[in-house]
């Protein structure tokens, strides 16, 4: 039935891998004081009453028949063990029984300390106490004493009777009137005795109660009120609420238990391996002197630092008592190397002699998180591998960006999704016109839309924040915002947008157009005015954490990149290549739009080519800055792939301006704007099909793209070898139409320039037509590229648009436990990338494979790409190296790391 | 090199199935002479120079080596042959020459009449030839001569020397001049033969061609002619334009030719073994007496009906020569019989004695092809099984709506999308209001719009013809069209709608509101006013070939219908149930969407509940109803699957009425509308995501379905058990949830009514997640319908409402072969659909597998599904005999008809 804390024969399990997180029935707190009592760390002697008893009389209804004897032999035991320590030779056996459940949720009985406790034993106590002298906490051993009985009465009565103490109240409320004290803590000894024997009598007469005088009956009462609080309503709806079955059951510890007050020198005292902010290498915590029961540290009375370097108001540990300080850190380290984490221990001193009362994984902050694993391999604790597996990839998101500081006060005044992290201040405005005028004249801005389009793009770069009523994770504002590395909250739905009067109304408040707000992109919040920022600074554990992701991982990481300053940010971050240039966003430049209008609005082939020629030098200027920031690295380029109508104004005074320029009436734009409409625009006249329909198009791109390749190379040194990809295949013919029409224009431009250039033509693979096909469309593709995104659109019929009030009710209904667009759908999508990988490679063993969706980025689905032998993901900048942590777990799990071989 | 026409060691080849269509490399024309001749049917002794010489001489830029030799062989054999025949004993031996290829492509060289000629033979001819004395055409021999030499210099210059005539017309036209003559017909044959010596030496030596007197030289020519002109320019572009292979080649022909005014039983007749409109047992066609060589019998100068009813003005062949009459009427029923179908013959007739020029399969009216392959059965011709394969399907549909009657003028003012056959007139109207307003008034209407939506259907039912602006084949208007057996034309883009003015402009004319315009639904054609229509019966002969195909046939074939009419029109057609009640068309009346729009704009499921306690005793009426139609065949109702939004008003009228009659604010209707409107609609809150999301309404409608099964069980006696199914299944964990709903409504339901009804609950297959994980979904789901519309549209990432334009695109630059939106693409979706089937099958081994998509009526994917072995094809009622007739032809084709077993 119970397992013995310090029993050594069970050590040598404790020490697997398994049993130090509670593998055994022992709950969480049980099984650390197991595992740390068996490495040689002082913990008081003790049994815990594994969680199968609570099983079995949750089953039945009773306990086992075996219970008592059980419990009594184990009390023997204990008793006997106890006798023999130094603390044992001098005091009778009180003890501790506190529930463990391996969950750790709330709702489950509190500890009771100090079981034992009774008339006789509050007397021996009070002979063997030493009064407290400490300044200002001064008290005599009877005042002592009294306190501690006191305390035990309340605590029995709540946590093993289980009723609320009312009557005990009352009594120390009658006495205390009577005899004129102010407080509780005026009452001797002999006063606290008299009264707990009235209410021995009152509990029996009125209610029924026995108050056991022994240390057996207090105990037996004490574990069963610790089973039953089991199933106590607040406890099933605790669980209920975190998911975790009733099965798992409550263990109950019980150990010997020592008095914080029992001299000057007693106390409890926590302690932090490291600095859980930072995690630099010095031990911080407190120590609460002349404390009565094991209450929280929190609340010590006395306060003395653990740290070497705390603040010059707080008396130092080191300084008082440093062979106690010595002791503490030791022990603390011992449990650090032993766990191979941070830890915060709880500890009770009593006479300058310390045991662990409590002890778990200390929260660190992600920085603190980096650095003390880089430590932990610098000092032998791991090796990098267990360093690399050990840091979530998603927390280095918070080190790269800037923060709200932690300390602000923070207003409120709408939450939405999280979109992009960082934080950004600015004043508020509702267009990407305004966003770039105010960026002209140096003031900073937050861009307010319903939800952003591609012709938001050039806002969103001259803007800090973007903040959008509508749209979820993977919304156009949430993709583009983290390409770019700018903060977003999306889908603020409780905001309202008065356009016509240019005003945000939230939480009652109606902010106007240029009102400064601030936006925590990590919480998706939206905080009123403007508020202390920190900035990231990339830290040398960062940097060795990455050089050994990149000497573990298999698979290549590049990035989504546009722009020049993009692609030098994500090369810093460690990206390989741009797995993703989107060519529509450099259409999208005012100097461009109209041309493009131009191009779109044209009737005839010729008149789409004049515009096209305009385009052509535009296009290829890019491609040079491009491949010249891309320096050699592979870069793919993907052809036009949004709808025409995208490009088209919407507003009238833009669709006046458009005509005007074009030299037209507004009614032949409106007419075109008309035709190119579309009711679901997501399977609409986009990608190869465009390409199909107007070959022009792909043949300027081609010819912007391969001339650039050419001077470039020739302006770098390096050669480049441009990708060109072929969005929105569903049919072999769609990719060999396409093919056909880039390579007769690389022959044109070859010759042209008397100059060769060496390419790849592959196609995007993203729908499940083509999945289904992938062995016929690897025969005409050089490389395949996972787009997941439309995939999953495709998969489940689901518009990433328009998906977000219905996603989350299935996650409230449990019908899905994360979102598609966020985390690969395994089971599905996944299941169709594998079926296209392995039917492409089926008919073209070398074909290059890729994924250039937002799932690039998604460690837990980076994961599942590397599984499946895909040799490259591409994400935004910011996912970089978040990506290359996720694919060195991935190796180093599969054993396939590069050095592991 | 060549085969010998009436050798008869080949004739048992020729009998065989595959030689009768030219599978030898003679072409279509020469295997029918080839075959005929072996099956004792008159065809001149002759023999045909083999596609493979053709194919050596464009491989080797030369005839083979043993071309000449052969060539005389064979003429000498021919020459022996010749001169045992009746005619040989008479007359020199004259050759035909006639290039054959397989597909009857044009472009080639055409047929010469009469090789051989030459001046002594002109001498000959004339001597042997009577005089015509037919009034009004007399001629003498020497005319006639004249005329046969003067034809056959022409035709050789042109078709064996290929060159343009210029030098003979010149000569003649000199001639004629010097002589006074009026024509051509005024030349002696001296004269004829005294140019024909003068042009000999002009075109030897201006051009240097000799014109060779003698039959072999002359055959020679106009062989290698035919043989060249298979890689002339025009026939090279038509066979691209076909795209037929080079590879095919070309044989010549070489036969005897007769002459059709040798005397005035001579000439040229075509023959009909039935009549091609009707299919009426009776030969039909015509003889054109005293023919100048074998032109086509369609300029006949001298017109003798060949059928026993025709016109009293024309006179019959049976009544002034009934022996030839007899004769040829013989033939044909012999040349029938041995193809097993309606023939037309062309036949030379000289003195009497008939032969066989040309013969092809008569093209039949869909009805002919009906009543004659059922006639073929009955006259022991063909099996029932090989007359139900004969039939294509689709003809069906021809059979079974009005047209317009074939002889009328029409004055077509727009074209586009043939989306639902028939034919209608009516006044044009520009909304669904219109529409019923003049129904009401007993008016007929057209109801034009841009497009239709949901909204459109209760104005389509009261509509002749819906005529859109945009979408194709299955847009929402094509697709209800059908359903309905209105006739319906689509994506007329040439046309503009002024809805404010009510006007519309087509081929340059305004019409207005209440303008007559009829529809051909089969062509796609609109035209002015109102046009003469024919009506269709279904006739005795297709009743027959459906209680065959009943036979036959494996898979069962429901229909697609909301309506009790509807249910009552498949069920005459054949329907064994319905496969797809689509509820939401219930709610679309003008009493039923205030209470809908109640509910979609109350923000409470109190308020929500409250509406649909008023829509539940429609809904519960709506069903009694369809269930008592169907009678106890199965019926599926699929549960609520658009969007919300698609109930909201769109107009600002509509709006203010809904607010008017909801209480409530316009801005509240305005506000709703904003939120549930979607940017893709087709990806959105629709399907089983409404279910989830309110699963009242589920709730409503689950129990509208089951206490209606109980009361139309009760009313008619038949036991009622009701198929629900749940649309847009991606994950399991969503079948569950609404499955759960509904048994629990069905208890309550049997519980409150004292009644049980038994009833299934399966699920819509339409996503590729589904299929993915149709192993996992079939655990829960009673049967699987697939919902191919939208899986087509999933998979190629293609919405059917903006997918015309470019499908057209792709279609011509033969991307695709199909629109696979009306013909499932069977190795991209088709192999989702077999996979679904497979996975679901293996979990779950009698699941019921089904289809209610569009292609349930489409006959090539009706045959997959038959493959692939689903249970059953739903469809709307007018495609019923359709997937009857293509589901037995699948069986039979398997292998596994009831009847083959």
């Amino acid at each position: 039935m119970s397992i013995w804390i310090d029993q050594l024969g069970e050590c040598q399990k404790a020490a697997s891998d398994a049993d130090r997180y509670g593998d055994l029935h022992l709950g969480y707190a049980g099984a650390r004081l197991f595992a740390l009592s068996c490495f040689d760390i002082p913990v008081q002697p003790g049994f815990i009453i594994r969680a199968e008893t609570c099983n079995y009389y949750h089953e039945h209804g009773t306990l086992p028949d075996e219970f008592e004897t059980e419990l009594k032999n184990s009390l023997q035991i204990l008793e006997a063990k106890y006798s023999k320590t130094n603390i044992g030779k001098q005091l009778p056996l009180f003890l501790t029984s506190r529930a463990s459940s391996r969950s750790r949720v709330a709702g489950v009985v509190s500890p009771i300390y100090h079981l034992g406790m009774n008339a006789e034993n509050t007397r021996k106590i009070a002979q063997l106490m030493e009064p407290s002298t400490r300044k200002g906490y001064e008290a005599s051993n009877d005042q002592k004493a009294a306190q501690q009985f006191m305390r035990f009465l309340y605590q029995f009565t709540e946590n093993a009777l289980d009723i609320t103490p009312d009557i005990l109240e009352d009594l120390f409320d009658e006495k205390r009137t009577e005899l004129g004290y102010e407080s509780d803590n005026d009452f001797s000894m002999d006063e606290v005795i008299a009264i707990s024997k009235i209410y021995k009598e009152q509990l029996k007469s009125e209610l029924g109660f026995d108050l056991p005088d022994d240390l057996f009956g207090q105990l037996r009462l004490a574990v069963i009120s610790a089973i039953k609080s089991w199933m106590s309503r607040r406890a099933v709806m605790q669980r209920q609420i975190h998911e975790i079955s009733d099965d798992e059951g409550l263990a109950v510890i019980v150990r010997a238990a020592a008095f914080a007050d029992f001299d000057d020198m007693s106390g409890q005292a926590y302690l932090d391996t490291r600095n859980s902010l930072t995690g630099e290498n010095k031990v911080e915590g407190g120590l609460g002197w002349n404390l009565v029961g094991e209450q929280s540290a929190r609340t010590s009375r006395f306060p003395t630092s653990l740290g070497d370097d705390a603040e010059e108001a707080c008396e130092k540990l080191i300084d008082i008592a440093p062979d106690l300080h010595a002791r503490l850190t030791e022990i603390g380290k011992k449990a650090e190397r032993f766990y191979g984490r941070c830890q915060r221990l709880g500890f009770i001193v009593q006479s300058g002699e310390a045991w662990v009362g409590d002890s778990f994984d200390l929260q660190l902050s992600a920085a603190a998180e980096l650095k003390t694993n880089v430590d932990f391999v610098h000092e032998g604790i791991l090796t990098n591998e267990q360093a690399l597996c050990r840091i979530d990839p998603l927390s280095l998101e918070q080190i790269m960006h800037p923060s709200i500081r932690q300390e602000t006060e923070r207003e409120v005044i709408a939450s939405g999704v999280p979109a992009s992290p960082g934080a950004a201040s600015g004043e508020i405005v509702f267009s990407s016109e305004d966003a770039i005028d105010a960026a002209r004249e140096g003031r900073k801005t937050i861009l307010v839309r319903m939800e952003t389009s591609p012709e938001d793009v050039h806002g969103m770069q001259r803007t800090e924040g973007v903040l959008t009523i509508r749209g979820g994770m993977t919304s156009h504002a949430a993709v583009i915002a983290r390409g770019m590395g700018r903060p977003c909250v999306c889908g603020a739905g409780n905001m309202r947008i008065d356009l016509a009067n240019e005003t945000l109304f939230a939480s009652g408040r109606y902010l106007k157009k240029g009102d400064i707000i601030t936006l925590d992109g990590a919480k998706g919040e939206v905080l009123l005015g403007e508020v202390a920022m920190e900035k990231a600074t990339l830290s040398t554990e960062f940097q060795q954490l990455m050089s050994w992701a990149d000497e573990a991982r298999r698979m290549e990481v590049r990035t989504n990149a546009e722009m020049p300053s993009d692609t030098l940010a994500a090369r810093q971050f460690g990206a390989e290549g741009i797995g993703l240039c989107r060519t529509e966003h450099m259409f999208f430049d005012e100097s461009r739009i109209l041309t493009m209008r131009e191009m779109i609005l044209s009737e005839t082939e010729a008149g789409r080519r004049a515009a096209l020629d305009k385009l052509l030098p535009m296009q290829r200027s890019d491609f040079i800055e491009l491949f010249e920031a891309a320096n050699g690295q592979p870069v793919t380029v993907r052809l036009l792939d949004p709808p025409l109508h995208e490009f088209l104004p919407k507003a009238d005074e833009e669709i006046a301006h458009t005509a005007k320029a074009m030299g037209v009436d507004d009614i032949i734009v409106r007419r075109r704007i008309d035709e190119l409409s579309e009711f679901n625009p997501m399977l609409g006249h986009r990608g190869c099909r465009l390409a199909i329909s107007y070959p022009e198009i792909t043949e300027m791109q081609a010819r912007a793209i391969l001339q650039a390749a050419i001077i470039a190379a020739k302006n770098t040194g390096a050669p480049v070898m441009p990708e060109i990809m072929v969005p929105l295949v569903a049919l072999k013919k769609e990719l060999d139409f396409v093919k056909e029409r880039i390579n007769s224009v690389a022959e044109d431009v070859m010759q042209e320039m008397d100059a060769s250039v060496q390419y790849l033509v592959g196609t995007m693979i993203e729908l499940p037509r083509a999945v289904i096909r992938a062995d016929a469309i690897a025969d005409s593709a050089d490389f395949f590229s996972f787009g997941t995104n439309d995939m999953t659109q495709m998969m489940y019929g689901i518009s990433r648009d328009d998906a977000s009030p219905f996603l989350k009710t299935y996650r409230q209904k449990t019908i899905i436990d994360e979102d598609p667009f966020v985390t690969l759908d395994i089971e599905g999508v996944g299941e169709l990338v594998k079926m296209a990988a392995e039917l492409g490679r089926e008919n073209h063993p070398d074909l290059k494979l890729g994924v250039c969706g937002e799932h690039g980025g998604d460690p837990v689905s980076v994961k599942f790409f590397d599984r499946i032998g895909l040799d490259y993901v591409s994400c935004s900048p910011f996912r970089v190296p978040i990506a290359k942590l996720a694919a060195a777990q991935a190796s180093i799990e599969a054993g396939n790391s590069k050095k592991g071989g």
